[in-house]
Formats: structure tokens, C-alpha cells, sequence
């Protein structure tokens, strides 16, 4: 019994399951749901956990090619927590991000849990089904920071300091790191662009891994890949200071989860979609007729996160 | 600090906030999370919880007079549940209520979460706002039954059984205030009537019980309220085998939660306005212009259910 189980039985039922987001007419909703110690723990602060419960949201919404609008916001909220001081975090990163909080629901809880409905819109919505073989497989961004971010603060280090002995260069590094894991930037601006270009053909964001997400287009778009270690942007120092610091780069960058950048597929030559795009994206690989997803020609297998077996992204 | 506080200071930045649901256009948007050990325990079984967590979003929806059609589920699920079994669960009440199934989230949780976002659509969406001085007030059905139900359960009664020294009928009484606290009914059919109903002015669903509702209703509204104890319509057996039961009628009536009946006004009578609904409905007193919310003459206090003081509706 995995995630994956489940989605196919409740697609069975209903078909419109399955995107990151549900598509009813130019209307895009999602929801997703962040519970203490599970998805994050009290040692951060409540205004990041606020903007982080946002920002996986507003990326389903971005892997669409939608323009966030609304949103709900569901709590539960134990005695420990400053309930005035979450809604006015809540408040705070609403307005940053320019969404509208429009309902939502109060509860007790022993845990923070923290679930929250995005409404976005959008004239072409982008699917995982789209991709055809020969297409360009892109990455937006550089990627493995938000696992070793997360490594990183189960290993010592906090928000703003680590051990002493570590240099200045990897202390950088680290806090960056930690920084793109607390604190991810959904892809907004950029999802709304490829939805107005007609050759991107299908999109998904990259919250489970690389490798997991990949194999969701993929199947999504009943097509295989190939992909190549050195063309995978990877996050700045990774190599270097990962090393240094426990981290192994190699898994972060291809299992590790919540990076909130977007995969997607596009007939276009990298060149020529970054310029569209107004902004540099970058090509790992091509989309494949047969099933199989591989990397520099040997099997990728699927080891970023499920929601049941847990872990993956083990850096 | 209360509920009341949090809503207002949101409502100062978002002025949709604070009604059963959200509206957007013609479409009606809500979202509810109940929390194992706070909402329910896992001695109902799962086919129960998944009825009730749908039954509480579409009693929002039928408050604001919409047509259910869609719902997002998202659930963290501890591992003494079969997350399967869950999905069937909801999968059968999904079909039972006619809605789709569009989205979710799954996630691992200590607790049993469930957070649910229904859609509607209405052409006339109801507010708790537009009630007049001189409306009558109105509520769909009898009550008490849910918070009596809740007592036995949490007094050694369970879905099927109780204490043998106890009578058949009021045996009966108890398995059916159980079951309706457990299964309760959404109005959906009277709430879309009622929309349709030019001379109903105002709506809410009774979740937080009847003199906190009422109340609700009334700020809103910017009015008050003067109801007879005598014109509530009360669950059959109530008054006899409730206090049998160890049950404090009055109690139960006035500030039990969770009925998910309709608390309505309108200027119509209620001879008139049963008749155009097609099933009988209460009226129990009348809209007034100062802001006192009077009960047979003297002030009813707000005592249901507030989400971080806890309790109310002692029974």
C-alpha cells in the first residue's frame, strides 16, 4: 500500500484526480496539508511556517500555469501556539504573496496543522499529460538546496548559525540552504509565463524529488525519459560544501523534496524557451516513447517522497 | 482571546470572511478540518467519520442556500488506520451525496486529520447578514440530539448499546441521539429551496449550537433577536428520556453543536413558508432592531462551541 495506490483508486472514481491541481472550466484549485513534526517542527518560526504552508499551495497552482487568487486557511492550533500571532503571520504572507484569503476554519489541536486551499485561474492549464516524445525535459532552477537544508537542521545546525568550526564559504552555503528549505519560492511568475506558451506541454512542480515527479509526468503522459546527471542544475556549492558537510549531492538533487521548482516539457530548444520565458530554464533530457525513465541511460529509480512509506530524499 | 477575536482581525483584511462560506460569483467555497480526539475518536467507525467530515462542509453549503459539487479532501493518517479503507470511505459518501471527489492531500499524522473544501454554486447565495427587524426566525428541524448523543457516547453508551438496566424507549431515544450525532443530516434540499425563497433574508447552520449562532446571525445582521424556549422544536423524547439519561434538556437545546440544522429568518409566516418549502419548518420568535438576543424575555448568552475555549454545550 503506497500513495500511489490510493490516487489510482480514487481516480478510478473520480478522473479528474491526479494534477496538482483540479481543473473545474479557467478555475485551478488544490490543497494540500502541513502538520507539526511531520512537515515541519515549532523551532521555526511561525511567520516562516505560515509562508511555507502558502507557498507549497501557490506552487500546485504555479505547476498549472495558474494566477493565485484565493485561498482557504484550515487550523488546528494547540495550546502552545499564539493562534493571533499564526493569523497575523498568515495575514503577512497573504498580502506579500497578493492572494486573498477568502474562508477557512478554526480548531484545537495537540499538533499545528495547517491546511490550506488555493483558487487560482488560468486560460490553459498545464497538465503532467501533455509531454510527447522528442520534447525537451526543464528544470527551472537549480535544485537540491531544500533537502540539505532540511539535513542540515536535523544535524545542529538552526535558522542562523551552525558548529564554529565550519568555514565561512560552507557556512554560507548552509544557511542558504537551510534558508531555500524554510523558506521555498514557488514558481508563479514563471508557471504563468509557459501557460502562455503554446509548445510547453506539460508541467509538474518538484515537491516529492526529481526522480519521484519525473516518473509522475511520465506516467501522467504515458511516455519514458532520459535524462543526464550534468545537465541538472544544481544548487551553488552543492558539490563543494555539501561534501564537506555530510550531504550526499547526488540525492538531493535527485530525490530530495520541496524544492517547489517546476519540471516541464516543451518542443522548444532551451535557448529559445529561456528567451520566451524571459528568464534562463534549463534542459535535462528528452521525453522518450518507451516507458522507461533513465538517467545517463541507466534505470531512475522513483526514491523521492511517499506520504506512507515516509523518508526518501535520505541525503 | 477567543474565535470571535481571530475572524474579526481577519475579517479587518479580508472583508469575504466570516460567513458559512466564501462566495465567488455565483460559486460558494468552504472548508472544515476535524481533528481525532478533538472532533471524534476512532471508535466510530471510518465510514462514519468520512460521512460526518463530508456532511459538516455540505451543511456549510446548505446554508448558504448553494447546490454541492465538489470537495478537495486532505487527510494525515496514522498508521493505526488503513488509509484504504479511508479512500473506500469517502469514495461511498462521496457517491451517497452526489459530489465529485476533485483533489486532496495525503500526509502521515499522529492523529486521524480531515480537512475538507466543498464548492457550490447558487444563484442567490444566502448571508447570516440580511435579516430585517420584525423576520421571523426560523430553525429547519427539531433539536438537542446531537449533543445528547455526544454525552451518552461519552458516557459509556456506544453506537449499538448502552447500559442494560436501561428502559426500551428510552434506549431507543439514546441509539437514535447518538446516531444522529454521529451521522448527522446536512439540509441541503431545504437550503436550496430557501435560496430560491426571495423572503428568506438570512441563514446559518447550527454547528456551534443555537444561542452562539443565533448570535452569529444577529452580528451580522446588526440586529437582535427575541426566541420562545416553547416555539423550539425539540428531538422526540428529549424532555422524558433525556433527563433520565442524565441529560440537561434545556442545555442540549439551546447550546449543542454540531446539529447542522438551518437557523433562518424570513418575513413570511410559518404557514406560508412551510408551504413554499414542501416540509414543515419552526418559527421561534422574531428579529428586533435593538441588539439584546433575549430568550422568553431575558438575555440568552453565546454558550455553544467555541474552538479554543473548548466545551459549551455541556449537557
Amino acid at each position: 500500500m503506497n500513495e500511489s495506490d490510493i490516487i489510482a483508486r480514487l481516480r478510478a472514481h473520480f478522473p479528474r484526480i491526479g494534477d496538482d491541481a483540479a481543473v473545474i472550466g479557467r478555475q485551478v484549485i488544490t490543497n494540500d496539508m502541513l502538520i507539526e513534526d511531520v512537515d515541519f517542527t515549532l523551532s521555526i518560526p511561525l511567520e516562516l511556517i505560515a509562508r511555507k504552508a502558502l507557498a507549497v499551495n501557490l506552487s500546485d497552482l504555479a505547476a498549472m500555469g495558474a494566477k493565485p487568487q484565493y485561498v482557504l486557511i484550515a487550523t488546528g492550533i494547540p495550546a502552545s501556539v499564539d493562534a493571533m500571532q499564526l493569523t497575523e503571520a498568515f495575514i503577512k504572507a497573504a498580502n506579500e504573496y497578493d492572494i486573498e484569503i477568502i474562508g477557512g476554519d478554526l480548531s484545537g489541536a495537540e499538533k499545528l496543522t495547517i491546511s490550506i486551499t488555493a483558487i487560482g485561474e488560468s486560460d490553459r492549464p498545464l497538465l503532467r499529460s501533455g509531454a510527447k516524445p522528442g520534447d525537451r525535459i526543464y528544470v527551472s532552477r537549480p535544485i537540491g538546496a531544500s533537502a540539505a537544508g532540511l539535513y542540515l537542521l536535523q544535524h545542529g545546525w538552526t535558522l542562523t548559525d551552525g558548529p564554529p568550526t565550519v568555514g565561512y564559504a560552507t557556512k554560507e552555503f548552509a544557511l542558504s540552504a537551510i534558508r531555500r528549505h524554510v523558506d521555498p519560492e514557488p514558481e508563479v511568475a514563471l508557471g504563468m509565463k509557459l501557460s502562455a506558451i503554446a509548445e510547453v506541454t506539460a508541467c509538474i512542480d518538484i515537491s516529492d524529488g526529481l526522480s519521484t515527479d519525473l516518473h509522475h509526468l511520465c506516467e501522467a503522459s504515458q511516455c519514458g525519459a532520459e535524462i543526464e546527471r550534468e545537465r541538472i542544475p544544481t544548487f551553488p556549492d552543492l558539490l563543494g560544501s555539501g561534501n564537506a558537510l555530510g550531504i550526499r549531492p547526488q540525492d538531493v538533487v535527485l530525490h530530495g523534496g520541496e524544492e517547489l521548482a517546476l519540471l516541464f516539457t516543451s518542443s522548444l530548444r532551451e535557448s529559445e524557451l529561456s528567451a520566451r520565458a524571459g528568464r534562463p530554464v534549463y534542459a535535462i533530457g528528452r521525453v522518450t516513447k518507451g516507458r522507461d525513465v533513465l538517467l545517463n541511460g541507466e534505470k531512475l529509480e522513483a526514491r523521492g517522497f511517499d506520504h506512507f512509506r515516509g523518508g526518501g530524499a535520505a541525503p
